[in-house]
Formats: C-alpha cells, sequence, structure tokens
C-alpha cells in the first residue's frame, strides 16, 4: 500500500476489540517516533507505553473515558518535557560528539544557540516541546497505518490526572496528547466506513 | 524501502541544489497532509506553498537566512488559525454533514462539544491549532521521504515578518513552522552523511 492508501486506511478509531498490537509491530511504531524530526534534534519529550490492565483501567476510570483506552492494547502518552535545562543541553551536545566522533568544541556554535533555549519561561519551552511531541504523534499515526495497526489520538483527557497517575511531574513531564493502539471493532464502530471529511485542497492551500 | 528505511534516510538537510521538486511528488506530500488527523479533525491550519522566488527571496531576506529558503524549490509554511469562530465550526459541520449524507441533528452532540472550543481565548486556540499543524509537519516529513524528497523543517524563523510578507494576519493565521522541499546538495551539506543522533531507546520510552 502507498502513503496516501494507508492514511485514507487509517481513521480516528472508536471502538477496538481487545486484539494484542504484537510486539515487533509496537516496536516499529516506536522506532519511527524515535526518528521523527524535532527542533534541533532535541527530542524534547518522553512515551509512556501502557499496556498494564490495572493502570488502563486507572486512567481510563480518572483521567479519559473513552473506550478505546481498555479496548485497545496499548496506550502512549506523549508526555512534554516541563521546561528544558542546561544539563539537557550538554547531555544532548555530549551525545553528538560521542556518535559523530566529534570534538566537543566543533559543536560550540552549536551548544550556545541550544543554550538561549534555556533562557526562555519553563511555559514557552514546555509549549514547544509539546509541538515537537505532535510531530512524533503525526509520524506515529502513520507508523501505525503502515503496521496495520489502529491509532486514536486523543486529546479529551485530564492531563494533570493522568500525570499524577503516572508519576509524570516527578520526572519534569507533563501529558500533552496520548494515542490508542488496537484493533478497529467492525461490528461495533460507527465510525468504520464513514466516508473521510477534509477541507478542499482549494481552502487549505495557497500556492504562492 | 520501508517506513523506517524512510526515516533513516531523511535528515535535515542544511544544503540543496536547487533542483525542482516534481508536480506529482508535491502533490503527494500536500495530500499526505490533508489526510493528517487533527484534532476532531477540525484542520485547524493552511498550508502556503511558496515557490516564487521574488516571494522567497524577500522570505529569506527578512524573515529566514537559512540557505535551503532559496536553494530548495518549495517552501511550505504552516500557519495555525488565530482563533477558532463559531463560523468555523458551522462549516465544518455542514460539512460533515454533506460529506456523509448525515441529518445535521444528528450532529448536534459532536457540534456542541466543538463550541466548547470557541470560548478558549485566541492564544489557547492558536496554540492548539498550532499542536495541529505540527502533525500534519510530521506526516510532511514522512512523505517527503516516501517520495525521496529532501525537506527541512525549521523554527528559527521570524513569525511576525513572514506574517507580514505573505499577508497572513489579515486572513487570521499566524506562522509557526516552515518546511523546505527540495534535493540534497551531496557535494556541500556538510550534515550529509552524518550518523543520526537519537535519544536511546530506554531513556526515551518507558514501558508501563
Amino acid at each position: 500500500m502507498t502513503l496516501i492508501e494507508n492514511l485514507n486506511w487509517r481513521y480516528a478509531t472508536k471502538r477496538m476489540n481487545g486484539q494484542a498490537v504484537p510486539q515487533d509491530k509496537l516496536q516499529n511504531i516506536l522506532t519511527a517516533i524515535q526518528l521523527a524530526p524535532s527542533c534541533a534534534g532535541l527530542q524534547p519529550y518522553d512515551v509512556i507505553v501502557v499496556s498494564d490492565k490495572d493502570v488502563l483501567k486507572k486512567i481510563s476510570e480518572e483521567a479519559c473515558q473513552q473506550p478505546q483506552i481498555l479496548e485497545g492494547s496499548h496506550l502512549l502518552v506523549f508526555a512534554a518535557w516541563k521546561n528544558l535545562t542546561a544539563d539537557q543541553v550538554e547531555e544532548y551536545i555530549n551525545r553528538i560528539a560521542t556518535t559523530r566522533n566529534a570534538p566537543a568544541e566543533s559543536l560550540d556554535g552549536f551548544k550556545a544557540n541550544l543554550m538561549q533555549f534555556t533562557q526562555r519561561t519553563p511555559e514557552q519551552n514546555h509549549n514547544w516541546a509539546a509541538r515537537q511531541a505532535y510531530i512524533g504523534l503525526g509520524v506515529a499515526a502513520v507508523a501505525a497505518a503502515h503496521e496495520k495497526v489502529d491509532a486514536t489520538p486523543m486529546e479529551g483527557f485530564n492531563p494533570a490526572v493522568l500525570d499524577k497517575v503516572l508519576g509524570l511531574e516527578e520526572k519534569g513531564l507533563g501529558s500533552v496528547v496520548i494515542m490508542a493502539l488496537g484493533y478497529r471493532d467492525e461490528a461495533n464502530d460507527y465510525l468504520l466506513g464513514a466516508k473521510k471529511v477534509r477541507r478542499s485542497t482549494e481552502d487549505m492551500f495557497t500556492i504562492v
């Protein structure tokens, strides 16, 4: 299937059938997220992969009551960094130097640029980090479709409660968007087979 | 090539060679953006596709001096809605009803939910819209790689100036991220062939 066919195949699955996503397919989706582009390559977000049924139940009861939480086999929680610290920049610069076998001094200019980010407010940095997480979400949606795994991105949850359930705040993380992975319930999903609704090319794109 | 191979092939191309992206490949990238998921399916962002050399020159001089602006053949400007209005929700609901041949009343509950979004501040809505645009950016990055087109996402530009150059403010739009499309300059791009630097699986993902 081509990429466009995959994107047409996918939809925001409303009901899933409980079938588990196999480990190799899950791994490919995670690898795609890991390879997703991000601002300056900083990847300022974590992904919590929840398949523990008790935790999913707690999330479903307390933070997000959509049925896919329990009917999917895995829930990806995209948790953006609450800030960007000098230590995180240092770690990244060292990792580049090690990975590329480059002298750290050759990265001084790049490092100085990144250090400027640490001067922004935590709120600015969290918003910026959240946007990078959404790139990961977009790539994950394509990767899931590529694996013929259904994926439902969701914003309709209580981030403060979810952060508490997963202990994210202590880790300097804040959940921004989640994605259930599983398989469509062909008998019960009212949205299955519904025609895709999209803005027209003329409306959405301006050619200059 | 698999999706993972495509993601490994792509990189944030620093220098492009001026070769133009063919129309069919560009079209596939735009279609992928159009099919990208978004919150409630609202697609609250436009994409300005700039290939006019004079406009690109102006953007390069005034808003973003990175060489890919002029060395690529097309610049995608992701411009998020500055707010979400009741009219926009109405239009969307009508479009769903028409596309799916559904009575508008059957969408009343959904519409009421979306109308709540219009009660948020313009700043909240613009931030929310920006995040949806970043999903589109992620999908576009995959689509470009799929087409073997190089793509460089960039945040390092002056949005206020870019908005002025493209007349976005009058349209209720604000640029949030841009992406140059073209072909890598194999002779002059220092980043070509550099090993990808990524956070480790253990660092980025938490299994629960």
